[in-house]
Formats: C-alpha cells, sequence, structure tokens
C-alpha cells in the first residue's frame, strides 16, 4: 500500500472545483481540492495556520462496499461550492495519538490518522460511500487496519480524497508505542475496529454491520473471548500433553501432529454463552460482559480430528465409555498457576460426526495469538467455552473438568434463580447451544429510508442443527416474511457453520418507525423464544429471544 | 352417514352468493349456492335441463388431508360471482351408471355419484383441499367408498358443496349397488375412554388427566393416528420385505426376525407432529385433527434393532451414506393400494446411538393392532410420522419416501404461507421435534380449591435431548417456579422418553383465578416458545409454545 509521507504541498492556491480526476499522483502529490481555513483543534505547533481541508467530494475512506460510485462522487464534486483559498509554505501542526484519540465523534469532530499524517473527515463521514456508521468505526484512530481489510481502498484516487482533509501531523517518537508491565503486556496488537468489552482480560466483538459483511469472518475481526493473558508459547518447543487410557502421558510436538494425523478443514460457528447478554441485562442485572450481538463468528478451521488423536492414545469408540468426559486445559494461567479448562461428553468427541479438531489454522492462516496459538480446540456446535486455546493438555475422565468454568459457570437457570439460591451442581454445564438469529442491519435507532429496506443477520444452532428457515417482521412480531438463507451448504446433522440472511421488502407508507423481528427455525423446528424475560438468568446466558431492532423512517 | 337421496329440488329461484354456511339440511335438503345454466355434457336424457352447477365454493369430497380449511371455504364463497337463476320446478335428467363411468376425466369432465344422485366435480377438482390426484380416484363412479374411508366428509357443509354440482340422478333400478362394504370394519375394538378425534381412520387421544397417571402409558390408552384402515395381518404368513444394497430382496418371517437378531428394550415417547393443534386452530383455521395435549405417549418397545437388520441385509455404517434415507412402508392402503409410507435419514437409522427398532412388542406385551401387529417401526427422537405401523418393507434410497405422508405433508412452514402460497418442496420434512411441554393437571375451567395446588404434566424434547428443567409460572407467565421432574434416569443423547413432573405450590390469596403455564428446556437449553401466533402454520403442526391452563379459585 502507498505510504504518503512526508507530504510537501504545492506552492499554488487551489480554487473552485475539486480535480479529482484529472490531478496525477506522483512523490510530490499535490493537494488537490478546494479547502477553506477552519478552526483549531489539539495542540498545534507554534505559527500553524491551523487549517481544515473542506471538500464535498465523495470518495471512499472506509467503504465496505465492493467499489465505490465514483460517477455520483464527480458530479457531487462538480456541483459543490467554490471554496476559499490556502496558506501555502506554512508547516502542519503535529499531534500526539491521544490528541487525535479526541476526536472520535461528529461533535469532538472526527479525526484519524495515516502514515504519519493526520486528518479531519467530519465533512466526508456523510458522503463515505460505505455508510457513516462504517467510517466512524476509526473515529479517533488508524486508517491502516480497516483499509488493510477492504482492498477497495488502496487506490490512488482514495488517497487523493484523504488528502484534502489533512489537518497535520504525529510526532516522530508517536510512531511505535511503548508496551505496559502487567500480565497483559504481552497480549497482541487487536484490530481498532472490535469493541472492547474488556481490556484485561481481552473481549471484543466486531461491530455488527462488519460482522456479516463476509460468510468467512476475517480472522481480525472474528469475536475474542479470553479469561486470562494470551500465553506466549514458542512453537519449537511446545508439546501437546496427550494422556493415554493408562496414565501414559505422550508429548506431541506440532510437526509430530501435522505429520502423524490427517488434516482436516471445518467451517465452524463459535458462540460465546454470552452473546447478546446486553439484552438480558436490559431486563434485570446479570453478571458478565456486555456483549452485543457479535459474540459470534465464522471461520474455516484447520487441523487434526481429535478422534483421530484420542484413537491414538488408545481410546476406543465403545459405547460404554459414554458417560466419560474429554478434558482440555490451557496454557492460560490465572496468578495462581491454574489454568483455563472445560471439558466434552467423550460421546462429543468420538462420535463419528463430531468433527472436533485440535485446529492450527483459522482461514487459512496460522492460528493467531488471540485465538490460541499454536494449537486449540474447535468443537462444532458446542458453546464457545469448550473450545480451549492454547490448548496444553487433553485427558479422559470419569468426571467433567473440574474447572471452574466448567463446574460454576456456563450453565443456564430459572429466571426465578438469583445469587442467594443458585445452585451450580443442579444444571447441566452448557454445551450445545439453542437456536439463535440476530439483525445486523440496519442498526438500532438507524434512519433508513423510505422506498424498500434491506435487513441482513446471521442465523445458527447448535449441536449440527442446520438453519431451515429465518422469519422477518417488520412491525414487531405481527407480520411475517421469510428471509433469503446464503451461505455454504449445510450437511445434515453437520451443520456447523451459520446461515447469513436477508430480506428486502419495501417499507410501509406512512411509517414513522419500524420495529424489525427475527426469529430463527433450526432443523428440528425449535424455535426461538419470544422474549426476553422469561428466559432471564443470573449469568445471562444464552440469550436468544427474537432479536428486535427499532429504525426510524424519516419523511420524505 | 347420512343419506341424500332422492332430492327435490326447492321451488324457488337461487340468487346471488352461496349461503352455504348458513342453510340448514334437512331431509328436503334445498339446493344452497348460486349456479348457472351451462353446456351439456355426456349423454342426457331427453329433456333435461343441462345443467352444470358452477360454484366457487371450496370443500372437500374426498380430502386425504386431516381435515378442512373451511374458514378459507367461506371467503372465497363469498367472494364468488353473482350467478345467473335456475330454471324451478324441471326434473333432473336420469343417467345409468355406465354413463356416469364415461365421465372420468377433466376432459371427458369429472362425474361421480353419491346415493342416487349424480354430480358433475369438474369445477371442484382443483379446489380439492385432500389434492387433485385423490378426487379423480373416485371419477366415473361411487364417493361411498371413499368417504368411508375419510370420515371428514362426513360433515353437513361437505354435503352443500357436494348438492351445488348436482347434474342428474340415477335411475331407481341403478341404485341398489352392491355394498362396498366398510373398509373399517375390521378395526379392532378400542377403549372407551379415548377422546376420539376421527372414527375412520381412527384418531384419538387419551383424557389429558389420566395421560400422566403412569410414566408408561398404558397400551390402551396409547394415543391412535391411524392414516387409514388397520390391515389384518397374519403372523404365521408374515414377511417383512428388506431390500439389500443390489435391489435382492430378502424375506423375514417373524421367527426369523426374533431369532437372528438380539432383542433390545428402548423406552421411547411417541409424539404426533399435530400434538396440541387445537391451540393452533384457536389462533387461525388449520388443517388437521384436533388434537388436544395428549397425541403423546410412552412405552417400553422390544424389538430388533433396524441398524442390526441392515447390517444383515450388507448396507454399512459408513459415513458416504449420509445422504441417503432409509424408506418404511406400511401394510395399511388406501383403495388405489398405495401405502402409508414414510422414511428416515440414513444416519438416524444407522448411528451408534439411534436406537430405531422394528419393535414387536409394547410394554412387555404383544404389540396391539392399532399400534402396528404384528412389527412396526420405532424412531425415537422423531416425530410420530416416521414410526410406520404394519411393517411391510423397508429399503435404503437416494431419495426420501415417495409418500405423500412424507413430501407434501408433516413440514413445518411460516405463518406467512397460506395454502395459495405454500410450496412443500421448500422445508425439510419434520424429523427431530422441537422441545415440549404441557400440563396435564388441572384441567382448563377446573376449580381448584384455594391453599395449595398441584400441578402435574409431562415435559419431552426431540433429538435424544433430555429435557433439564420445566419453569412452572401460576400469574401467566410473571413469575415462574422450577417443576420437580420424575421418572427414567436420562441417558445424554439417548433421551428418547419424557419427565412427568409436578409442582407444588401455594394459591395465592384472594386470586379468583389462575393462569397457569409451563415451558420445558432441553439439554440443547432450547425453550419453548411464549406464544402460539408466531409459530401458527397451515397444517398446525409444531405446536409447541408455552402451554397454559386457566382455572378458577372458588371462594371459601
Amino acid at each position: 500500500m502507498l505510504l504518503l509521507r512526508p507530504i510537501v504541498r504545492g506552492p499554488w492556491v487551489l480554487q473552485r472545483t475539486p480535480r479529482l480526476v484529472a490531478v496525477a499522483w506522483g512523490s510530490h502529490p499535490q493537494a488537490c481540492a478546494a479547502w477553506t481555513p477552519s478552526r483549531t483543534h489539539g495542540t498545534c505547533s507554534p505559527g500553524d495556520g491551523s487549517w481544515r481541508w473542506k471538500v464535498t467530494a465523495m470518495g471512499a475512506l472506509l467503504g465496505l462496499g465492493t467499489g465505490l460510485a465514483y460517477g455520483d462522487h464527480r458530479r457531487r464534486a462538480a456541483e459543490a461550492e467554490p471554496k476559499a483559498e490556502a496558506t501555502p509554505g506554512v508547516p502542519y501542526p503535529v499531534f500526539t495519538r491521544q490528541e487525535v484519540g479526541q476526536h472520535r465523534s461528529l461533535a469532538e469532530r472526527v479525526w484519524v490518522t495515516y502514515g504519519g499524517e493526520v486528518f479531519d473527515i467530519t465533512d466526508f463521514v456523510e458522503l463515505h460511500p460505505g455508510g457513516k456508521s462504517k467510517i466512524l468505526l476509526a473515529a479517533g484512530g488508524a486508517l491502516e487496519p480497516f483499509w488493510a481489510m477492504y482492498a477497495v481502498h488502496s487506490q490512488e484516487h482514495v488517497l487523493e480524497i484523504l488528502q484534502a482533509y489533512k489537518v497535520g501531523e504525529l510526532s516522530p517518537e508517536e510512531q511505535s508505542q511503548p508496551s505496559q508491565g502487567d500480565p497483559y503486556s504481552g497480549d497482541p496488537p487487536r484490530h481498532p475496529a472490535l469493541k472492547v468489552n474488556s481490556l484485561k482480560p481481552f473481549n471484543a466483538e466486531p461491530p455488527a454491520e462488519l460482522l456479516t459483511e463476509n460468510y468467512l469472518t476475517p480472522n481480525q475481526l472474528f469475536f475474542k473471548r479470553n479469561h486470562l493473558p494470551v500465553p506466549a508459547v514458542d512453537p519449537a518447543s511446545y508439546r501437546l500433553q496427550l494422556e493415554g487410557p493408562g496414565g501414559r502421558v505422550l508429548a506431541l510436538s506440532l510437526p509430530e501432529l501435522k505429520r502423524r494425523f490427517p488434516k482436516h478443514e471445518v467451517t465452524v460457528t463459535l458462540q460465546c454463552a454470552g452473546n447478546r447478554r446486553s439484552e438480558m441485562s436490559r431486563v434485570r442485572q446479570v453478571k458478565g460482559l456486555e456483549w452485543g450481538v457479535a459474540a459470534i463468528s465464522t471461520a474455516r478451521w484447520g487441523g487434526v480430528r481429535l478422534r483421530d488423536v484420542l484413537a491414538h492414545a488408545g481410546y476406543a469408540e465403545e459405547e460404554e465409555a459414554e458417560e466419560q468426559h474429554v478434558c482440555f486445559e490451557g496454557l492460560d494461567k490465572d496468578l495462581s498457576g491454574v489454568a483455563y479448562g472445560a471439558s466434552i461428553p467423550y460421546r462429543t468427541a468420538m462420535g463419528r460426526e463430531a468433527d472436533v479438531l485440535l485446529a492450527y489454522e483459522m482461514n487459512g492462516e496460522e492460528l493467531p495469538r488471540d485465538h490460541g496459538y499454536p494449537l486449540r480446540v474447535v468443537v462444532p456446535g458446542v458453546v464457545g467455552a469448550r473450545s480451549v486455546k492454547w490448548l496444553g493438555r487433553v485427558s479422559v475422565s470419569r468426571e467433567e473438568s473440574p474447572s471452574h468454568w466448567q463446574r460454576n459457570d456456563y450453565k443456564g437457570f430459572s429466571p426465578a434463580v438469583d445469587w442467594d439460591t443458585v445452585d451450580f451442581t443442579t444444571a447441566p454445564a452448557i454445551q450445545e447451544l439453542p437456536v439463535q438469529s440476530a439483525i445486523t442491519e440496519p442498526t438500532p435507532g438507524a434512519a433508513v429510508p423510505p422506498g424498500e429496506l434491506t435487513v441482513k443477520g446471521y442465523a445458527w444452532s447448535g449441536g449440527g442443527r442446520g438453519v431451515v428457515r429465518v422469519d422477518v417482521s417488520l412491525d414487531g412480531g405481527r407480520t411475517w416474511r421469510v428471509a433469503e438463507l446464503m451461505g455454504e451448504e449445510q450437511r445434515p446433522g453437520r451443520a456447523w457453520a451459520w446461515r447469513l440472511w436477508q430480506l428486502t421488502a419495501p417499507v410501509p407508507p406512512d411509517a414513522a418507525e419500524l420495529n424489525i423481528v427475527c426469529k430463527a427455525v433450526d432443523a428440528s423446528y425449535n424455535v426461538q423464544p419470544d422474549t426476553v424475560e422469561p428466559i432471564w438468568n443470573l449469568r445471562g446466558v444464552l440469550s436468544n429471544a427474537w432479536h428486535r431492532v427499532r429504525v426510524t423512517v424519516p419523511e420524505d
């Protein structure tokens, strides 16, 4: 990707309409849009002109669409008001990243960085072909991670448009961030688009409207649910500890795993038990992270089958083992040395159709550190909490994993049960999840134009049960339409991945507000419950009521 | 059954829209739909008026479905064009049976007889709720044998609809036909406690309050869902036709089956897809039998495992067979010789945990005739319709069973889909059923004493998913209590049988009425939906919303 620094402003004065089309872009690019002086933002260097470049040209800075409507941009640009003149020869002000970070909304003005430069893109926000909500994801931070994700931005004219908004530069020492001295200091960098629910441990989800842009969630946007600091694992010395039937432990290196067992690839949706918890906490206080609708993501995982590995260790497919459990221990540990752990029923691990992987690849890439590098479990159809990352040890036991997260967490209770009366031994550990769906577009509170509306979302169910139908209502559930399902074909009983769906329907004339609702039906014809209250539970898990999104319809 | 001969037309003139609903039917029934003269069809007696009765009212003459969507018929009838006037006082033409027999297709026009009357039902063929192909089975002949098979026709409004199509009468000497014999005359006697929904074919459920008196439902009270007359099978000459991979057919006698394969016993709950349909039809008219909450029962079944039998025939447990289907054909046949049939996915039949039986015992007794004597399929965790009774043939196919009941019935649709828009190819055949529960005591409208109240019911889920919790509310769902679960221990993934449950709770003082509600949670944490409306579907299947029972609390 083209880097843009340092930029030397041309010695001449720009006037009237932008010449986006005609201007050649070279080593000394020339600002090519009309501009006007504006108010000062942040701490500026002495003598700076405090410019803010203003164009009405449209372009794409963060567009997630697959292209740009430049014909339209050009027409609008040609219609733009003539702008005032710039003052040539004056150096740009210098900002810190923290200062840039204070400009995250239209009210504070929207700043972004690209390379070493700072841009005030406030006036461009409404013009963004990918939509206002998408471009605002980058507000106060760097554009690169977003542009890296959406290659449409790697075009010269996009850089030209950006250049018109330049308001300053970053100081050289701001190019590298100092590390922090805490247990989480070794955590990997994360994509800035993620909505962070907890920084330490790191828990974050992608914005809903990005989630369903891709059937396979890009690794950087895949929701992250860490319980502890990310361990630093040396792949050369890494050994998977595999406990055999007699207690004998096999130590398998990564190359050994890859050599001994055939590679399998499976597309699997993982969902956090707490996905959509925020809707539950609106009913009554719950204990847990405030997940939105995007603590769910899908990847193509590559690795070895757990059942092959267990068979190698000496475990059989016998029925008498059905009451046993396969226990996993992570390499992520708390300060007292206790590792994250979980277990799944033996039959889930050894069943012919289970497809449980010990995965070392995610969407064709090496497993990212946040997702369990170098080896993790992926249990299809089952709550994410059992897909233990940074896998250290596998064993088989008559008991479930003794882990806190297996025994005293991730269980469902009646709405009648509170923290005074809860008894975790009375409920089974969540394994297969119930049928789920949510609306990702439009987002709550959005203003949708009259005419036609396209509603998008995802649907999924646990246990390999496919999604057979998604019903969508624009009137709060009074009337329904059947959405179009998209995504990979689902194998009966092994439908491990979600379906994306969309519905395009006329906006009822004279509607000032729409109450959009979706509900899915899975292969066992289970459906989502109508409302949140009756499934409320003190941990805020299993939140799968109809998803409701209210939007407004402005008058023409 | 009401007989309709001879019919004397009234002396008055019919005008405008049909009065299908309001007209009383007596010994001198009056034609009750608008009509119009039409062209002559067939060979008519001299002096006949060559009428063809034309109505747009819909009804069922030969419907093979289990009920009629009369609300819709009436609406359409009401919208029908006003018709021209009939000529009163003119006698009907007289036909021979041979003449009637010349009208067997739409091209020749379709005539039928009922009693001593002749009807031209050509214009009704497309409107027949049971389908065009079924009604055409009677073309050119008498309706009685078909109506004897499908007792749904024994309703006054069906006769009213038929009357509108009258074109003539049979000559007196033609009116005594050798009796067709009642195909149901060989059906076995039934227990008088059963609540009969349909006599021919026999469909009945036990009273709710008897249902949960026993964990294993006594054979005589087990709900009965027949689609056709009960066949009389001679156990000595009985052979199960078992089609092997190459098409070779093995014929297995009962002693051979019992000798060759180990006996297995499994406790399995069977549930009709239409259980609790009556709650759905209260929302909006549906097509189907008016089942209450007791089209579900549990028995200890004894027999051989289907997978053992299939393995004997040469079928393997291979994964590549996963897209195939195991097809069952019953010995119960309709008048055209078509047998009841159904299929299940190969993986359901051959899976290690499937436990599908070819059963010859029910609760330790020989299989009763109503339940499939001498051999039936029992598919645990799956809708009852696939547990084919009086099993005649087993085969494996790349296609599902071609049976009407597999392809064009027993499927779930969106509430948005009606009989004008339904496309049966768009929905999967129901196999695993969703989580279900219902209250069996107290019964609706009961007066319960103040003090303590005990509520009883059942809960079950498909696919071997156990019931992990039942919540009960006495106040319509505002507050909940957790019920006590009873019954056999459930094996994980193989929980084929229901749990009975009960809750004893204080009746709120000053309550004049209680709105008792129950809802169950299964092992995948799926729950029942809150309300019926959003899961309403035109066939009234999969009715599993919260069950609600209102009772009164008389003052002390």
